[in-house]
């Protein structure tokens, strides 16, 4: 059974950079929240202010968007099959790595609140059970590496355009890594160069990664059922190792509301 | 070609009723917000506390379900072909109507206040603008009905299971609505018997909604390359009506940030 990972790349989650905690913006935002400037997440509508002050400032501070991508993938069909593993990788190189289990709060401020005590303890709820946690400086090439995939496919607008489905089911292997954007500008800010990926376009239209998260969920669903083109030799992994992380990642929903 | 109406029906989606306007946590959260309690929506994860005084108290107030549906629909394929017409409707009979050219917040909060602007203007950003449009007292099949739909759909996880993207195909003629539910819990509270709909199940496993407009929208994309069965003789509108539909709708982009 095929085990897939979803990586959000160069995802606009970070805390307010140093450089602008003193702002205005900020300081007002830290008193309406009563939180210390420096452990909030920095959020495009509060603190666009203070933007300009910071390299790309017309696409940093989306915590929305990490949002949006984790509630749609963790109620997927492969989620829920316990066959998806969900990362976010954000422009600082921390990764943010999520149990399949795991029920997000819908409401964005509570999301911001739990990102931010991630932000704070490095895992949440507790240690004993970590349905969130934060690696830093691991750098995309470093975390594709050690996810150990037989193929990496990239969404990326200057890619190959052709059907994301067929590309999922002509994959090779078993472990199949799928990197989207998690940015509104602009391109990946990672060197890609290193991934040895398949990179694959959705069309010319730009899309909100909300769009790309539904897309490529919808596709992961559907790509199974493509007839596969004449089956090549794989290298296959041991069948052990898949199925240990298959029945790891089996639903309990034992209610750990995160 | 056809136009594709969907509505969120029966959705949480309500000022703050009279009967809780006095207690504790309405009054903290305007008090925060700096508004009036009659005006702000109903919040689940602010006006919990006094959820037990309102009937339905384990589904109400769940602004984040329209926001994720709307911003799924308005980014989605059909919608930019000026192919789809977007609905919510609530659980008071209000019908919130949105062009397809709106640029919704992406922000959440940003999201609650431009409704409660439309819930007490009853149109916004202006009258000669108006991107969002609230109708009051409208029943579903009343929405429904004024839509002269072809056909009519209604995923509902008591219908029949087969695949929505056959269903989309064989619907008949050019104007086909696709009606979901607005709540994270229960069955719809209209009545549905009168639509005279075909009610199609997504599976099993209870869906969020986001999920469900995620595999509704995808559908719809991929509905119209499904081979169609046998052809039937369907009544067909006159060509006028819909040619003026889809022009109407097709994208502005002129920036207008609702």
């Amino acid at each position: 059974m095929r085990q897939y990972f979803l990586i959000l790349a160069d995802a606009e989650l970070e805390l307010v950079p140093t450089r602008i905690v003193g702002e205005r913006c900020v300081l007002n935002s830290a008193r309406a929240r009563n939180k210390v400037p420096e452990k909030m997440m920095l959020d495009a509508s509060h603190h666009h202010p203070a933007f300009g002050k910071l390299p790309d400032g017309d696409r940093r501070g989306r915590p929305d968007i990490a949002h949006m991508f984790l509630l749609l993938s963790l109620d997927s069909d492969v989620n829920a099959e316990g066959r998806l593993r969900v990362f976010i990788h954000t422009r600082n190189d921390d990764v943010v790595a999520v149990k399949p289990e795991t029920r997000l709060p819908p409401n964005y401020i509570r999301f911001v609140g739990l990102i931010e005590q991630l932000f704070d303890q490095h895992v949440v709820p507790s240690r004993e059970n970590a349905l969130l946690e934060l690696r830093q400086k691991v750098p995309l090439a470093t975390l594709v590496e050690a996810l150990k995939p037989d193929s990496v496919i990239v969404l990326d607008p200057a890619g190959e355009r052709t059907p994301l489905e067929g590309a999922i089911a002509s994959a090779e292997g078993e472990r199949v890594v799928i990197i989207m954007g998690g940015f509104s500008k602009g391109t990946f800010s990672s060197d890609m160069r290193k991934l040895k990926a398949r990179r694959i376009s959705l069309g010319e239209r730009m899309l909100k990664v909300w769009t790309v998260s539904s897309k490529a969920l919808r596709a992961l669903e559907a790509g199974e059922s493509v007839p596969e083109p004449s089956p090549k030799p794989t290298k296959k992994k041991p069948a052990k190792s898949t199925a240990k992380k298959s029945s790891g990642a089996r639903r309990a929903r034992k209610k750990p509301e995160a």
